[in-house]
């Protein structure tokens, strides 16, 4: 079983070879911990959409959605891109919207493959167990920031990676896992250190998200494996698995 | 100063915000190697051209072609994308062609910006020396391999973005930076060993050319400074900068 590392979305038409292997959709600040979050928490679904326009439309239809651009919430959604607003009780059985700056977009780039999961540290865990069981090829598709590189998707891509590399039958042959698992091997033992002047942390720091930082990069909090559904275009969770 | 790094040509439309900044082109496996080599030689310019057909119709001209496509030499051209073939006494004075799987097109990629140079292991010292002098903001393009990203071309960016940073004024905020630099402090004691699974030095090996390989990591074997001249369409040698 092969594992390949996609570190921006621009990247993906030429990383996207292997039509048969599982996307995992990584977006660590914040949108795939929020999903993860939600399931936790009792969504039922997650609709994930790319337009402002449509996360607004589906909001007057009384839909609850979750909307963010560049960090903020925007105003007329009911929650932003913050794990701990999706912690609300008021979310269990729910069917909810979502739109954010870089994970959902990554999300519907990989709408052409047949299966699309959502990982994050919060999941690290549940994720892993799933690869060691099901043994299918895997792109960890690293959503970015505006197609540029991020330092914490692709830390998140190079820790998962080293995981399955540790139970056969994992292996890769990419350039860009082989990165990936040295930046992990140099910076897994001070990561807030290696992630504290990053861009995006910074961006999180202005607007007082030093909670959603550290707990994004919390491992386990879920046990949620939220796949995509091609059926009802929806994000979903793995009773079982 | 500002240091940015683009790990891929398919990168470089959302990393060029900058149209000030110096590209330096950077194709470890072994365009950017062969130029500085052919300036040392004596080269006195290199047209740098896409396409097979067009190499083919310059050779036809007359002009002395160098020519590769997934390692291995064009048959109808006179070098191949060897170091070793541009030491030739022959070329010294001449204006030759070049064309290769992805060095000489990540060159085309970057001509709408004002300045680009050519960056190797083989002209380290030099290209440091000319930006410690001038100064210059700077953004490292890695040609890659088929828009991949790829360790040879990468632990250059990491290596090149810490000796000028080791030296005022030089900084960075981007995270591309920050990987390639964390990348390059774990490997740097021990490259060969890094490297020895890689996916370029894999094809390379297929052909035989561990001496290529050896060559292409080794540092300031050339003293050029070369640059795309906007004007003759050529790259020259910088004689005194």
């Amino acid at each position: 079983m092969n594992i390949e590392i996609c570190l921006s979305p621009a990247l993906f038409p030429f990383y996207n070879t292997n039509k048969q292997a599982t996307v995992v959709v990584i977006d660590i600040f914040r949108a795939t911990t929020c999903m993860c979050t939600a399931f936790t928490t009792g969504v039922n679904s997650i609709l994930p959409i790319a337009a402002i326009s449509e996360a607004e439309k589906l909001k007057s239809q009384g839909l609850l959605v979750g909307a963010e651009r560049n960090v903020a919430k925007c105003s007329f959604a009911d929650f932003g891109n913050s794990p701990f607003e999706y912690m609300d009780e008021k979310l269990a059985g729910q069917d909810i919207a979502m739109t954010t700056t870089n994970g959902t977009q990554a999300i519907n780039l990989a709408k052409g493959n047949d299966k699309i999961l959502i990982g994050a540290f919060s999941n690290f865990d549940a994720l892993a167990n799933y690869f060691r069981q099901r043994k299918q090829d895997i792109i960890l598709l690293c959503a970015g920031w505006n197609n540029h590189i991020n330092t914490e998707d692709t830390l998140f891509a190079g820790a998962f990676a080293e995981k399955l590399l540790s139970s056969a039958p994992y292996k890769y042959t990419s350039d860009a896992v082989r990165i990936a698992l040295a930046l992990w091997k140099q910076v897994k033992n001070d990561i807030p250190a290696f992630l504290s002047g990053s861009e995006h942390i910074q961006r999180l720091l202005e607007h007082g998200l030093e909670n959603d930082i550290r707990f994004c990069l919390l491992r386990n909090s879920s046990e949620a494996i939220p796949y995509y559904d091609h059926q009802t275009q929806t994000i979903r969770n793995y009773s079982s698995y």
